[in-house]
């Protein structure tokens, strides 16, 4: 008796009328949707943020949970749109690759190329493939539409692998931000499970201008405006300022390179 | 078995209590509401954008869908409370036009001067109708009370006419910019099926300080930064710039004025 | 037959999955739940403001709502986790006296120290209890579960009194702006029930450079620019400028200091 749930993840923000009227196209077809928002504020064709966005989220959502995910810069051209089926969930998106996070992390994923036209809306846009594409989909799909009705199994998606820190010295790692959010935190792309002896030894993180040696355990440990380093929700260590903005006092964001010396 | 729908326009932003509390005043009247918000990211006291966002969405939204629509500068004077049936839908927003674009495009709107008081909350603030009166009303109508009962037709509501480009020479139009969006396109008030020809013809757009003569069919389709026109997702003409911001680059918004010449 | 009612009130903004995966660590235990945000954008660690934003909202929410207030400078600290009942309704939130002003308002809150750790998720992260402790214990919540399965009443728990106005001299009261809303009004800390003589006597309020002594009875009553004084739709006396922001026509926020003078 639970309701189908669908998730939209994109790069729309929230002034424009984008995303209520996904949710129209939605609505119009699944009644029955629960309609859940993970962001919309992923930066305007930031794929590599997209593809953090769902890939943080995700696990945390039952299964079945349909999640739409509109980052979408080659929209209009021929680049595919997908239908992969991982972790029991479905993810509706571009072929781009803003899902490759989240198939970093499943075995076994299942990823169709949708082209059903009958379930689009028609006329068919250049430019809101959002409302006449993926919406719609999705929808059909939390209708009961089976996923092979939707297209054929493809392995040749694209795959962009964001996520991996390159080993550059004896000791030594260079990685990158993967997201600053929205206290100023910036995430790298160094995770707690591949490193796991930060905890225990000495360490630089060099980051924009400054070197950081502390780790943290939680926020509230440190001075205010200290910079420290702390293992963040996902795994992932953060760089942060107590009680302040680290992308803000170092000038960094999503991209900056990061190097990492662990002694 | 289906949840009346609900969805919500404001200029009320998303920092306050404002919206939550509206959405608390529904369900507390009709718990089985579905609420949506269309955008609430309106700039402050615009009508004419108001107007834009509900246009744009609505015919995406099923039959029987209330849409509520709170742009507002007039709360709490004599501005009187409108609920309009139009395409099969319910819209109750201030008389102050900012339901015009929807007018325009639906014959035979039957509008009512909302005066039935026992359906508002009270007290009635002289500062939150979207609270003590839109909202309430929006729910009571959705939990069965039937349209007569708000209050009488009325044939002298306020219709704005924001939409209509001037022939101002053999082959020239003036007309204006509706609505910046979040990404910098600037959709003027030029729709495709006004203007078809574009499509086939030499054309110049004057818009800010540039001429714009390409018609591109998908916003791929240009170098980075290059501006060109393109077809909205909603028909209307829409300035825009290749991975960049339009609105940026000419120092445009909406009400900017725009100049086309068809050859 | 109607579904359990969560709202959300956090620092958290919107640009980043927390919010969203708010919503699936809810939905994943309890998928009937009906999700409402009030709020995302208190400014960050900002405990008065957050304090201030849910005490706005929740009378208009139905009996038997369960609130979620995540403002947790402390976060990952022995700050104790609270779960409240007054009003009818249930409040979750970190014990910094982000529930003040309701409580403040409510007799006879009864309020537990969160303890039972088979509620939380696991591992329990040190740095998004939003995640980990506050919503699964509201949807354990809205499950079912009785309150005090959560944990023991407590008396001791944080209680800040924000709001009170300082009486400084025979005709003088000091205050304070609690909040700066989406339109720039500033809204203080004086409120209207208790002083009620504003409406009928000559009053001066010092506000930043400025001091006004004109009391309007709704927005559109004052010419362009003009400031003035109205009373709020929560009672409190606000600080506005007609078809303009209050707050940045005199530097003013949240927090800045304001005398009111009775003749």
């Amino acid at each position: 008796m639970t309701r189908p749930l669908i998730t939209l993840t994109t790069d729309f923000g929230l002034s424009d009328h984008f995303v209520g009227t996904m949710k129209g196209v939605i609505l119009a077809i699944q009644p029955a949707a629960q309609l859940i928002d993970i962001s919309h504020g992923v930066h305007p064709y930031d794929i590599a943020e997209g593809a953090f966005t769902i890939a943080q989220a995700y696990p945390y959502f039952p299964k079945k949970t349909i999640h739409v995910v509109v980052v979408d810069p080659g929209v209009g051209t021929a680049r595919r749109p997908l239908l992969a089926e991982m972790a029991g969930q479905y993810f509706i998106a571009p072929d781009n690759g803003v899902l490759s996070m989240v198939i970093a992390r499943e075995a076994g994923a299942r990823v169709r190329h949708i082209t059903a036209e009958r379930y689009f809306l028609h006329p068919l846009s250049r430019t809101f493939h959002g409302r006449d594409v993926f919406s719609p989909v999705a929808a059909h799909l939390a209708a009961g539409v089976t996923p092979a009705k939707f297209g054929k199994r493809i392995e040749d998606y694209i795959c962009a692998s964001f996520e991996k820190p390159a080993h550059t010295g004896k000791h030594t790692w260079a990685g990158t931000i993967l997201k600053g959010d929205h206290f100023g935190n910036l995430a790298t792309n160094f995770h707690i499970d591949q490193f796991p002896s930060i905890r225990t030894r000495a360490f630089s993180l060099n980051v924009g201008p400054r070197t950081i040696t502390r780790l943290a355990l939680r926020f509230s440990d440190c001075e205010p405006g200290e910079l420290f380093v702390i293992v963040g929700s996902s795994g992932y260590l953060e760089v942060a300022a107590s009680q302040g903005s680290a992308a803000r006092v170092l000038g960094c964001g999503a991209g900056s390179p990061v190097e990492l010396t662990i002694y």
